[in-house]
């Protein structure tokens, strides 16, 4: 019996239960398979799972924009963890069908809008049918009364699924794809610095005015803290209303980040932090001498010196 | 015979047929549903359409990253026109079917997400069936085989089918949601100056440093130039390259718009203008006297005169 | 007996006089005269006076640069009070003389300058003979041998020779001139903060880039602290590099004030804090309330609550 | 007879008369020394003589203040050549006098300050007597009553004087100490850009507000134009209002110096232009590719595209 439970926006056959599979010990872990992202991260709120394997950036089967929401608002939670998959399609169908007698196709809809050039070359009047998920498209063929022929999938769920026959493989427009995802758990101890660490947060845009989302990267720049994504997102209350969410280089315990997080507060106190975690490609920050943690510490005491008076 | 002809993304019925129905004389013009906002914008690339109806900001039934991506590569458009929509759904059903016989609700994913309070309250059993448009949901009530028993449509189709019930009305979650949709033609002489105007750039971020993003943001803020929109986008390229769709307070006319293009092309020299156009909501652009038209003549003027030596 | 002794820039009879005897209690302390700004830092570095009056800004005596450059260098000290002395001028002769008699004026460069209008209306062919200060202009006219007739003075000195008398009045060009002094004493408790503070600090440009001036202002913009005064020195190693000299709003106590210390000090580790102390002229600071005390506990205090894991 | 003539700061023998030799043709030139900047820039103005020599930056004979103020007002002029001359002292004193002999030296007050290293060590009792002019006090030793018995002066006085005999040379602190010079005229032609130029400009600070300064320095930042000086001057209108003195890289013609001055132009409309030059060290300006008047002409060329409607 598995001491830990993750859920992830499946169904199984995804490419996000293939970056589950990276984190050590999922192989025997319960993994529980999630129809949307919402209810992967609310078992977890709801202490039924630890973590949440949910995409963040790029991904094929969406959910990139739910993620963003749902980590924004509610319960907080952190990321821990996060993970990259290579992307790349296969078309399948029932053994036996062949390209000539497709006339269907069902896929989840990012998945369809990465390979409009391999089908229009070769599918040209083929119609889309949309899919909830690429695997769940490749499993509705196996049923009686499928509305279409054809299936665009992960390879994993292909090369799992006796039933289905790989027709194209490599059909994305893109050869080196690559989704994000993250490992989302409730609040708790940091994960270690790394000294290649990734901090997210969420800002809202605190006014409508020329200078505010200038004030908001100034937190930044002005530690040299780099960007690595810097996404915007309606808060849905009214038109022109934002919150953007953020992936900076370096770990809340970087003096810098925690004094860009301390601004950052400031100036929107709504600001969330969403957690300090390892990064994936493991390329460590580029820190100038003056935004060290050496920098930080002899500014403090410094300045602690002329308040006590010497 | 009408000499005008717009496509929109369709089907007919939805909230964009609605916007598109703003535009004077639209009523007696030639309006093309299609699929997708990209074959709505296709059609007007190739001149088969003078212009396309499309959402752009918080719309019901998704386009609006397609809008962005779309507009933002390709063959150069021109936004001409605002529109903006207040968002109200029904649950409709064919007559006879009560809230009781209700295990099956099809409506299109955004739309979904909308109502979400209304349905865990009024049918928390009711399971999700995606359609591909809150339009097609509905009309597919009609058919002998449908595989749900309700759809969540917009008020304008159920008016006009017959064989749809509305069960129950005003089920959004927020009932002051409005999309904004923009018409867009090919490039042509810019709509005139009114005063309360916008424009509308696609700017790629040229490089992944600190203060990439704040330069771009200085070109708007250092002449005074309010943003009402700003949206990040992955091109898809790789993760981490952005482009930042911008709407700012203006027209190309007025000089700090003009002088802050410049600017924006200097540092992304393929930054993408998208068109200045009236404001739906007229609300007439602040100006401060340094970034009048009057401060850049009278500056342009005194260079000059230096530069002839007097 | 006094037990406070002052230095300050003299002679007896100058306006840096007049500012000294400002300060409660000066009347009756030791109050010691010295030929240049260096002499009476010195003497209160050394010891042998508590606290020296000198001029900062827009002095008739001259000695502005001479300040802010020896209170920029050498052992550490710290200003704890401001003054303001209103500039007037008189012109002063040996009885007997009238205004048609004079063909040469002495006085201090600066008040000179300052007093051009008046002599080029009413004395336009007399000579300039430069002098050391006001006071000792005034006081040579009463040797036997002076090389001039007359001399340009401050009313104070004017009033106490009897062997002087005003041929002018008011004669400066600006009604309104003022001229700030500041009291110097060695390192100790800061004075208390009363709302209506100044910090002045000295700030080696760090390298000779477009963004190095910028980067500095940063650290007080961006936590909204008003500079009320910003000058430049070159430091005399070689040409192009300054420090500046710089007055702020608020007191170093006060968390924004506080955090642009510690901002300078990483970008500028050389910079010298000379002190916080109350304005003379009592306007209290306008605080912004996202750069309140409050608003950095409070954002103290969470980033606290990230790094301990909650 | 001489077609040229120049003015300069005097008297003969100083520093600024050394820097006007450098000037192609002055030895040729009619040269008059004038007391003091102002008249020097006057007798210009006034159309009597062709140009002024002037000192500007870390003169030892003062007047760089004056200058700073004196072209910053007034009928307006040009700098159209810089040059800079290396500052070496030289002790002088009437042929038998010994420096045991010495109780009192003349010389200009910053000659005064920039030789104290040598005085204190080899005539630590001496007292100082205030000059008008190196090269005055020099020349005064040759009078009957010279109240002093020394004089510290520039070598090329020294040289000229059979008077005079040298007692101790190279006196100054800072072996490396060098004066900058402008030469001034009315405006004209501006002279011909060779690639390492500089501008100089006056710029009053338009508001006591926090970013005003930053506004100003932004203009150069944002178009990469890097300052090789910049002075902050009280205007002598009323305390903690000032004027900045700027010297930018780069040649008014260069269009991202041009398109600075507009911008300039635009938030403090009084700014004035004081010319454009060769440097003196004829370092070439180094230029970002989006700043090159190429990325300019290719920027306003597409903003000229877009508002023609194509």
């Amino acid at each position: 019996m598995s001491a830990v439970t993750y859920t992830f926006l499946g169904p199984q056959g995804t490419f996000t239960e293939a970056a589950l599979m990276q984190v050590p010990g999922a192989a025997d872990a319960t993994r529980i398979p999630c129809t949307n992202v919402n209810t992967a991260l609310e078992r977890v709120r709801a202490g039924e799972a630890d973590a949440a394997m949910v995409p963040i950036e790029n991904s094929v089967e969406g959910g990139v924009t739910a993620t963003l929401d749902a980590i924004a608002t509610g319960q907080e939670l952190r990321i821990i963890r996060e993970a990259l998959v290579p992307i790349t399609f296969v078309l399948v169908a029932r053994p036996g069908v062949e390209l000539s007698d497709i006339k269907r196709i069902s896929t989840h809809g990012h998945a369809w809008a990465q390979c409009r050039l391999w089908v229009d070359e070769h599918l040209p009047n083929a119609d889309y049918v949309p899919g909830s998920s690429t695997a769940a498209s490749a499993m509705g063929l196996l049923e009686d009364d499928a509305p279409y022929e054809a299936a665009i999938c992960a390879p994993l769920i292909a090369a799992e699924q006796p039933g289905l026959n790989v027709l194209a493989e490599d059909i994305g427009d893109n050869p080196d794809a690559v989704t994000r995802f993250i490992l989302v758990s409730r609040p708790g101890a940091l994960p270690e610095r790394t000294g290649a660490d990734k901090t997210t947060v969420v800002v809202p845009l605190p006014e409508d005015h020329p200078g505010a989302l200038m004030e908001i990267l100034d937190q930044f720049a002005s530690r040299g803290v780099n960007l690595s994504r810097i996404e915007s997102r309606p808060t849905g209350q009214y038109l022109g209303h934002y919150f953007f969410s953020i992936d900076a280089d370096g770990h809340a315990t970087d003096s810098r980040v925690a004094d860009a997080l301390a601004g950052l507060h400031r100036i929107s106190p709504a600001t969330r932090f969403l957690g300090s975690y390892a990064r994936a490609d493991k390329q460590p920050a580029v820190v100038a001498p003056h935004t060290s943690d050496a920098a930080f510490a002899s500014a403090h005491a410094w300045v602690d010196s002329i308040l006590k008076g010497s």
